[in-house]
C-alpha cells in the first residue's frame, strides 16, 4: 500500500502516520521526493484497509500496489535513484565501468590489470574470491586471501571493489574487504542471502538468474530492499536459450523493461552472456544505448592463463579501445562514466 | 581417474594404492562390485600422470575420466543405488511414491493428508518448513514449528519426510527432524549448501534446476557426493520454456538420460512440473514408464485453501487412484512401490 | 459461435438454421453426436450476435466461444476423433505405430525395413520423399520416384503409408501417391500449405513446430479443419531448448493437455524429439502412458549409411523388443496397436 | 571448396579452371574482389579433391570449407555486401530505415503513414498484403489489392516498398508490385518458398525464425543465394523464450555475430521482437550501436484501429523522434541513413 501525503504535511502529520503503521505490525517505508512524500507499507494489506487511513491529516491518497515489488517499483519512488560505491555514482545519468579478471589469481597479476583498466577509465574493480563453479574439481577462488589481494589492489589504484558472496555465512566476511557484494546469477533466488546482504551495509549488485523473468530479478531486489538496504544495482547478464553460439542470450530489452517499472540502476555484464570477446565490444555499446546505468566487462592480460573464464576476457588494449568508444557514445545520450 | 582392479587383488595390495594416492594429496574413493573392486581417484589428474600406477601389484588397467562427473557416473560405478531413507529403499526396482502439502500449515491439516496418502500408498511424506518464495511478502514457512509437526506426523503415520533445506545453517536443524533433505530446483547450484548436505548423515533429494542441464544436475550431485555423502536422489521437476500453458515443460527425457550416465536414483515430480491436476496424472504414469524410480506429488485436502502453490495440488481421492493405476503399470514394468 | 440443438430438432429445423447462418455469409460447421447436434459459426461472431438465433425453432443454446480454436476444440466436439488411414484407426483406443526411414533411398533398403516393422507390428510405414534439410547442399530426397516406391512397398506389405508435403503445389502429386501427409514441424506455421492440404481428400498428420505452443499447434489444425479436411491427427516431436544433449526436449504433457482441449488424436515421435536411440524406447513407454494415440519412430536397418539422420534411428529388432513392451503397456491401459 | 586465383590469373584460366568445375557436375561461383579473385565450389566436395586443381595454372590454393554456409560466409566473399532497394543502399555504412504499418488497410491510412514516415527520415515502406496469422479467423490481409496500394503510395511518396510472401505461387504477383520480398520468420525454413525468391530478381528481407539459430538463418540465406539471387538482407526479429513480459526475446547478439562469419547485411526489428511501444525506441538505439545496418519498425496513425499487431506499433511523431536519435548515434559510429 502507498500513501501519498498532501504538499506541505508537518513533521509531526507523518510521525503520527508512521507510528499508526508500526502499531498494527507493519513496516512503513518513507520515500522524500523533491515534490511529494510517499509512504510505502510492507506487510498484509488487509489490516490496513480496515483502518481509516484516508482519514487522517496530512494524508492526500491512500493506494493499492497492484505490482508484486512495492519497493523496488517506481510507484513509490518515481524518481531514479542513485547508488554510490566508494565515489562512484551508478544511475542517474553517471555510467559505472566496472572491470577486472574473473577470478583473483594472485596479487601480481591482479596489480597489472587493475593499472591497466584504470588507465583505461574503469572505475570499478572487480575479481572473484569466492568463486561459483559448476564443478566441484574446478578452481574454486582464494577465499579471504583473494580478498585481501583485492582490496589492497583497489586502495593502490583508487579504485572501489566488488566481488561475488555465495554463503550467507561470508557477509561479515567479504563486507570487512569490499566496498559492493555481488549475487551471482546462480544465487538471485538465494532468498537467505538475499536477506543477509539485505542487513549488511555495503551496496548490492545483483545478477539476473539463468531462466529469471524480469519480474523475477524485481522480486529478489525486493527481498534486500525489504531488509533495509536501499542500494541495490542490477545486472543482465543473459539468459539460457537454445542458441548454441554463445554461452547465453543477451536480453538488452530488460534494461528499458527495468527502467519503466524500477528506480534501481541497471548495468549490463557482456562478457558472461556472450562469452565471445568478439562480441562483447558491440554488445556494450548496445547496451549503453539502450540505456543501461553502466557495462561489466572481464579484462586479463593473458586470458589463456585464466584460472576461470579466460576465454571471456578481454585484452587490457581492446577494452581501451572500448571506453573510448563508450565515452563518445554516452556524450550523445547526455551520460557521463562516473569518477573520470 | 579409475583404477580398475585386478579379479582378485588382495586387501593389502588395495592398501597400498589408497595410501599412494593420499600421499599425492589426492582422494581415492573405493567401490567394490561383484567382480570388480573399483578406485576413483578425485583431484588434478596432473599429478597421477607422473606416477606409475599401472606398474602397481594388483592394478589391472588406469583410465582417465572423460565425463566430469566421477561420482555420480557410471564408469566408476556401473550398478544401479539404492538409497534408502527410513525403511523404503529408492532404485533398483523399489518406486518411492512421495507425497504431502507444498507447506506444512498446521497439524491438523498435516495429519488429514497423511493419514490419506499413507492409505493410498504413498511411502514418503513431504512438507516445506521453509519455503522459498518469489516474493519476501507471499508465507515463507512455518520453520523449526513446522519441521517438529512434520516429524511428529510422520512418526504417527509410519512414514519418514522430506523436507527442504535453504541455507547451510539450517543444516543442523533440518537434519535433527527430517529423513531427507530436499534441495529445490533454485538452489541446485548454491554451492555451499550442496556441500553442507554433503557433509550430512541423511539422503539428498536434489531438484533439477529450471534451467539446469543434465550435466549440471549431475555436476551438482557431485558436490554432495564429493563431501562423503553418497546418497543423493534426483529429481526432475520441468525447466523453464517458451509454453505459457504449462507452469514448466517436464523434460521426461531426463530419467532415461540420467541413467545411461549415472547410477544415481532419479524420481519425477510433475506436480511442479505442470502446476496442473488435470495434467499430473498422466505425467506420472508417463515417468514410472520412462522408467523413474518414484513419483513426488503435491497432495492436499483442500487445495483452494493451502497457504502456498495450492492450485497444482491433487485432492486425496484422485492422488488414490493415481496409485492404483501406478502399481498396475510397475508390474508390467517389474518394480513394485517400496515398503508396501 | 457454437448453436446447441435440442434433442429431437428435426432435419427441416436444421436446414433452416444453416440456411440463416450462410445468408450472413458465415460458414456453418455440422456435428452429430450421440446426444447432440451442435452447430458450429465460423467468421465474424458479430454479426450473429445482432440475430436472434435462439428464438428460432429447435434451437436450444447459443453459446459464444472462448477458446480460438472452434473445429479443433472439444467444446463443439466433445467425443474423441478417430482418425482412419487405410483400415488403421487412430484414436479411440486404437494406437497407430508409424514406422520407416527417414527418407526414401531406394526400393530395396525400404522393402527390408517394411518387412522387418511389419513383423513387429507396426501399421503405417513413413518414409520421406521430399525432405527438408537446413543445408541446401544435403539430400533432399527422391522426389516422385520416391513417393511411388513408398508407395509400391506400402502395398506389398499391406502397410498404408505416410510422407511429408512440403509445397502446395505438391499437394497434389503427394495425394496419388499417399494415405496421409505429413507436414513437418517447419512447416507448421505454412498457413498456405495447411489450407492446401485441408482442401485434399486424405487425412494430415500435423507434427508441432519447434517452437511453437499447444495453443499454437490447434490453431494450425484449425486451418486444415477450417478447409473442410476432418482427419488430423497431431504429433508431439520435443521443441527446442536450452539441454544440448538431447535434439529437442519432448514435451510428453502436450498429450494430456491437447486431450483436455482437443478432440484431435495426438501421437509422439520420439525419433525426433530426442535425436538418441537410447533415449527412445523410454520415451515411446512413457508416450503411450501419457495417453498417445500411436507412436511414430524411425527404424533403419542399417542407420550409419541412411543419407538422412541415420544416427536417431533404432535397428528393426530393437523396434521390435520396443513393440512387444508397448503392447504390454497399451493391455494396462485399455488399448490395442490398430489392426494387428 | 574455394579456389583463391593468383593476383595476376588471365581470363582465359578462370575460364578455364570454371570448365573443368562444370564438367565435374559442379556449380563454379565467381567472386572478384579488389585484390583477389575466388572461386566457390558447390557441390560434392569429393569430387573435387581427387583432381589436381591445385596444379592448374593461376591458382594459388585450394581450400575446403568447414563452414556449412559458403555463398553467406565471409571466406569466400570477405567484403562486406552492400544490396540495394530501388535507390536504397543497405550495408556497408548505409542504414536502412524500414517503417509501416503491419497490415496494408486502405489506401488512405497507407497514405498517411507513408507520409509522416518519409517525413521523419524513413527510406523504405513496408506494409503486409498477405498476413501469416496464429488464427484462420484472424485478417488476412487485402491480398492483390493490397500489393496495388502499396505500390502506388510507395511511387507516391519514392519509397520503394518490401512486404510478405508466403507461397511459392505468389512469388512471381509480389514481384510485380513490390520493390523487396520479405521471408516472414515462420517461413524461415519454407525451403520450396527460399528456393522461390531465389530464382526471383528482387531483394530478399530473410527474418529469423522464432527458435532458428544464427547459424540456421545463415543456411536459410544460403538456400536463396545458392539460386542465383545475391541481394539477401538478414533480419533479427527476436526469438521465443520463457520471458513473458514481451513478445520475444530480441538478441542482438546476433548482430556482430552475423556479421563475423556472413558478409550480408542484417537490420533489427524490436516492434515484432519486443511487442512494446515503449521499449522500441531503446532497442532501435542499441541495434544500431550493436552494428545492424538498419532498423524496421511499425508505425501507424492510430495503433488502437490496425487491424493487425496494432499495439506494438509506434505513433509517427515518437518515429521521428526516434530517427532523430538515431542519426546522432549514426554519426559517432560512421554511418549514414540511405538515401537521406
Amino acid at each position: 500500500m502507498i500513501i501519498v501525503l498532501k504538499p506541505h504535511s508537518t513533521p509531526e502529520q507523518i510521525d503520527h502516520i508512521l507510528g499508526r503503521i508500526q502499531e498494527l505490525g507493519l513496516k512503513p517505508h518513507l520515500s522524500r521526493g523533491e515534490h511529494r512524500t510517499i509512504i510505502g507499507v510492507i506487510g498484509d494489506e488487509n489490516k490496513l484497509r480496515t483502518e481509516p487511513l484516508q482519514a487522517i491529516e496530512g494524508v492526500e491518497q491512500v493506494l493499492p500496489i497492484l505490482k508484486p515489488f512495492k519497493l523496488a517499483g517506481r510507484e513509490m519512488h518515481p524518481q531514479d535513484s542513485v547508488v554510490t560505491v566508494g565515489r562512484v555514482r551508478i544511475g542517474g545519468g553517471s555510467l559505472v565501468m566496472i572491470a577486472g579478471p574473473c577470478a583473483v589469481e594472485s596479487a601480481e597479476v591482479l596489480d597489472e590489470i587493475a593499472g591497466r583498466v584504470k588507465a583505461a577509465g574503469a572505475n570499478l574493480l572487480r575479481g572473484g574470491a569466492f568463486k561459483p563453479r559448476t564443478s566441484p574439481y574446478s578452481f574454486q577462488g582464494l577465499g579471504e586471501e583473494g580478498l585481501k589481494i583485492l582490496r589492497d589492489t583497489g586502495a593502490k589504484h583508487q579504485l572501489p571493489v566488488v566481488t561475488e558472496v555465495m554463503d550467507p555465512r561470508q557477509v561479515p566476511l567479504v563486507e570487512r574487504y569490499a566496498d559492493m557484494f555481488q549475487i551471482g546469477a546462480r544465487n538471485m533466488q538465494n532468498f537467505d542471502l538475499l536477506k543477509e546482504v539485505g542487513q549488511a551495509r555495503k551496496p548490492v549488485l545483483l545478477k539476473r538468474g539463468m531462466s529469471a523473468t524480469v519480474k523475477d530479478m524485481l522480486m529478489s531486489a525486493e527481498y534486500i530492499l525489504a531488509e533495509g538496504n536501499p542500494d541495490v544495482v542490477l545486472c543482465e547478464r543473459g539468459v539460457r536459450s537454445f542458441e548454441d553460439s554463445t554461452r547465453n542470450m543477451l536480453d538488452l530489452s530488460a534494461v528499458p523493461n527495468v527502467k519503466g517499472q524500477s528506480h534501481l540502476p541497471i548495468i549490463v555484464d557482456p562478457s558472461h552472456a556472450t562469452g565471445r570477446p568478439d562480441l562483447i565490444p558491440a554488445m556494450a555499446y548496445a547496451a549503453v544505448a539502450a540505456g543501461a546505468d553502466g557495462v561489466h566487462i572481464e579484462v586479463h592480460s593473458c586470458p589463456e592463463k585464466a584460472l576461470s573464464d579466460g576465454p571471456q576476457a578481454l585484452l587490457p588494449n581492446r577494452y581501451a579501445e572500448v571506453l573510448t568508444q563508450i565515452r563518445r557514445l554516452a556524450e550523445v545520450l547526455g551520460k557521463t562514466i562516473a569518477g573520470t
